[in-house]
């Protein structure tokens, strides 16, 4: 079934209608919420909270383990997207892993241009190392620019010399705010979703007047020394996916342990499409197991010395 | 113990001495089967066979499944190494895939320079296809050299209008032979086992005065449309390292499913250590799980219908 479900998703995604003029902030946050919010899946209480001083949304799985922890930033381009658009992907992470997720409101562009989303990531890192997680018992995961302000929080805590997380997941990151990758133009057909037009806009806003090579803005040019295990997913089909492969290179680079997953004949952030789409939840689980083999097992814990 | 253990072999591999002058491919013949030849693991029958009219070996688990067969061919700079030297590692990947295995002694240089290997590599597989084997059912796997000649062979393969199997392995795979990759000079005091001379000395012996950047000798360059789902397992102390890095970004310009594997503190086809380096176990089950993943199941193919 699934190379029909991949070419039905892809058709879907060229069917949406494309506004002549560029839709203000506004209009696109309320169309990417009518388009992308799904609600989070059965046995997973979702409540509203803060972190690091900004609204958050926690999604605890039933029988969520009393370890373990994994922080969530959302995809928008910076600029659109919340913890509600994400509900269902991040309940279903949370489902997955057995973990209690928190997922963070951090402030959008252009209204909070660079570094605004970097700080907010950072003071929710903080905070939840402040109220008492063990970071080898942490994740983190992101989407899209999600994916990208994820990568930059762990180096905004390295900087700051807090302790990493155990594993970082991200799917589609956008870390390279300045389109150098050739794909931005050799996948320009081939991805359903985002011209090369589209992600200057949303880089634009977000940067401002700032440097769009700025490490914490595309960590493509950072130095990632010292981060934990990584693991991106991407698709194919689209003109972000040279932001993964270099991503998983700098990762290599730096001698970071890093697993990059190409899907065939896949879009943007195709994880949203789980229920729908086999290769999202095949890559759900995936990226289920990657985290939760990174976090200590009462098992290993009780019986390390057995070995 | 990993950490302990990948110190150690880094270690070790620096302690072996490095003679002065080049020594002669005989004598690298010699050194490097002393250094590298293990048995196959219990269970593996081991048996001389011919394949695509060179000697070959074949590589028995104890029940192996009636269905579904894995095509070898070794690394070794396209300059040294055999079947034999392989027995160990080759004899792991069939004990763990449950597959009957074949290993191709494919002509070396330089008294067969480019492309005697890819004509080598095209005859068995075509000679595995002619006496039965469904293409489906049939993966690929190298190493180093043989990494890249398992890709230069595929897609002579297609070149030859012939079907492509299910799924193809590659371990640290060499497949730009102008040494383009900027992993050539950045990883140079990491990697415990090549410097650019090394490399650059295998590639003249195999180019001789032809072009290295031809597609079948540095499938880096080459569209890699309609290839199979590819896996690339790589150490981050490798100056091959972007090898597999461009490999796989290659793969997802062409739609290629692709998963790279970028290993931490680990060197040059760190598999070989399997039994004495938990890394080494750990990439050749996932190596396994992917290639029998993309086999029929048995259960599949009786049971579609009810799905």
């Amino acid at each position: 079934m699934s190379r029909q479900q991949r070419q039905a998703l892809d058709a879907l995604l060229r069917s949406v209608p494309r506004s002549e003029t560029q839709p203000s902030p506004a209009e696109q946050r309320t169309g990417f919420a009518a388009a992308m919010t799904r609600p989070a899946p059965a046995g997973v209480a979702v409540r509203r909270t803060v972190l690091g001083g900004r609204p958050a949304l926690e999604l605890e799985p039933a029988g969520a383990a009393d370890r373990g922890r994994l922080l969530y930033l959302h995809g928008g381009g910076y600029v659109i997207g919340s913890p509600d658009t994400h509900t269902g992907l991040v309940g279903e992470l949370a489902a997955r892993t057995g973990l209690r997720a928190t997922s963070v409101d951090y402030r959008l562009a252009p209204e909070h241009p660079f570094p605004a989303a970097v700080d907010d990531g950072l003071a929710a890192y903080r905070d939840i190392l402040a109220t008492g997680t063990d970071p080898l018992e942490l994740v983190v995961a992101g989407d899209s620019a999600g994916g990208g302000l994820s990568i930059a929080t762990l180096l905004a805590a390295r900087e700051a010399g807090l302790p990493q997380p155990a594993a970082v997941v991200v799917f589609s990151p956008w870390v390279d705010l300045t389109l150098s990758g050739a794909s931005m133009r050799t996948k320009q057909d081939a991805d359903p979703i985002f011209t090369e037009a589209d992600v200057r806009a949303y880089a634009d806003l977000y940067i401002g007047d700032g440097d769009p090579s700025h490490p914490l803005a595309s960590p493509v040019f950072a130095d990632l020394s010292g981060l934990p295990p990584l693991l991106v997913q991407v698709g194919a089909n689209e003109v972000l996916l040279d932001d993964s492969v270099r991503l998983a290179a700098r990762a290599g680079a730096a001698d970071v342990e890093a697993t990059l997953e190409i899907g065939s004949g896949l879009p943007h952030v195709y994880q949203t499409e789980h229920g729908r789409l086999d290769e999202a939840d095949a890559a759900l689980d995936r990226a289920a197991r990657f985290l939760t083999s990174h976090l200590p097992t009462p098992v290993e814990a009780g019986h390390t010395q057995e070995h």
